[in-house]
């Protein structure tokens, strides 16, 4: 399952608005006879792929999927569920059900009419961090939305003259780069446009087409090859964006931040003192220090060169 | 060597002018005859300690200790390299040579002299970071400066009210006072004083005793029961200080950094983000991003409950 997973977050930011998912298959004898992922935009299925690289060996095999295999027909492809038993699967094991309405456990009840083991839940944490942009659109109607602030120690994100090339190193820059490839969406300030005109692009080698959409935050004017959010509350019209990072200004930080609509954040921390500068975030809305407890939990940290990621999710009943 | 460490370690902030040293002693055998650390102010010295505990099993041992010992005399207690001799001890592992002149080396050859084995090195690391204190003070003319900063996520200390309780969890609190409690010296600025009068003491079972010096940084009047720096250079009048820390608030802190005198930084982070706020360091002289970078390096960092440790070290030739 832990193949299947990195191949299905090897697609995180190319699938939707359908799900990153990977899929391998394992013969009796023990071999991995075939693997695939989702394709651009959400076909061909990762199920549909590793069947098809596998030909002949999948007759008794056993096939591992992050996600439950489909079990409503469509134009675009065939139904996971029934190609499945069709190729002689014996056994099924699956990371996480699929909350689509139109699967939602009907793609295990196929597969068990016909003859099939299935098992549900291995790998069930990696997955669901892997399809988190794919879950959240589900459950709340939106994008996963993901904040990225480059700060110093101190939490500054720019000099008062506004300089803030560079606060962090080569290898949090990279990492940024990687989030990008990720992501179906990038969103910036029209400070940040007009200040920097980023390009957004990705620049890593072998992932140059894996460049996102990009959009601007703003009540402003349209801008040729960006699209328009006028407020946070917009991310709710995204229905074909699983992930949307958010990179910032100071502005748009605060904004997505006010409006709770930031799941994830993460914070490449530059080992300097800025002192006095720009502040990463304005008013939130916060008007005592108990209020702002319990909202965020550290989820990872690492260190990139000589900085450090700091990975923060939002903590929310569920 | 790792005994001895942690014996000195327990009596940092304990020993100053002296360095807070650890010493056991290991008989042919193989039992822990005798162990010691630096007395209060500096007497009795850890391995007279060690000795008398070991009494007559200290013939044929090794006795480990975590600084030179002492090659001077005194009239305050006996030179540890006379009666280590004395003793019988036929091998002594020292961590680090003392850079105090009176000592320097020589202590080392009157081991030798008397035909003991000496070993230099081992646990150097450990013992360098332990005794920091008292190497800054021997190396610089001042005391190790520590910065310690309670700060969230966007580096806030405050509310633009000026609340600030609490920003962090008790664990990360009872961390300080287990800071406090190793150092010789606390220091807060005059609106700290002002408004939260803090009692700065120890609040931990057991160190309650252990409760340092209290000081103002100020150009007003004093303070019955608080010393008064009148700026950060008056910390190399502070000869009897190994360990200052730094407590804030933010008037402090830029003017520690702003004079490049501050030698270690503990970041207790939450996880709440404070946005429109108090930032915790103000103009420290920076013009130039590229200018902040190198000075600082991150030197280790764990969690405290919800919150975690950043620990950073100044980066300086040697």
């Amino acid at each position: 399952m832990a193949a299947a997973a990195a191949l299905g977050e090897a697609a995180r930011g190319t699938t939707a608005p359908n799900p990153n998912v990977g899929c391998v298959i394992v013969s009796p004898g023990g071999d991995l006879v075939g693997k695939g992922a989702t394709g651009p935009g959400g076909r061909p299925h990762a199920e549909a792929v590793a069947l098809a690289q596998a030909s002949s060996a999948t007759r008794g095999a056993t096939l591992y999927t992050t996600l439950e295999p489909c079990a409503h027909p469509s134009q675009r492809g065939p139904t996971c569920s029934v190609i499945i038993p069709a190729a002689g699967i014996s056994r099924v094991v699956v990371a996480l059900i699929d909350p689509d309405q139109r699967t939602a456990g009907q793609g295990i009840s196929m597969l068990r009419a016909e003859g099939i083991d299935v098992d549900v839940g291995a790998g069930a944490e990696v997955a669901k961090r892997s399809m988190a942009g794919y879950l959240t659109r589900l459950s709340l109607g939106r994008p996963r939305v993901t904040l990225k602030l480059a700060l110093s120690i101190d939490g500054k994100i720019a000099l008062p003259s506004g300089e803030s090339k560079w606060i962090t190193g080569e290898d949090a820059r990279a990492h940024v780069h990687l989030e990008r490839a990720h992501s179906d969406m990038i969103l910036v300030g029209r400070g940040t446009y007009n200040a920097d005109r980023p390009s957004l692009d990705v620049r890593l080698p072998g992932l140059e087409d894996r460049s996102p959409r990009r959009a601007l935050l703003t009540r402003g004017d349209a801008v040729d090859g960006w699209e328009i959010l006028s407020s946070p509350q917009d991310v709710y019209r995204l229905h074909d964006v699983n992930d949307l990072l958010v990179e910032g200004g100071s502005g748009v930080a605060t904004a997505f931040l006010a409006a709770d609509l930031v799941d994830r954040i993460l914070i490449y921390r530059a080992p300097i003192f800025i002192g006095e500068g720009k502040s990463s975030v304005g008013y939130i809305g916060l008007d005592a220090i108990a209020d702002a407890h319990g909202r965020w939990r550290v989820a990872d940290g690492t260190h990139l060169g000589i900085d450090r990621l700091e990975v923060y999710e939002r903590v929310r009943e569920s």
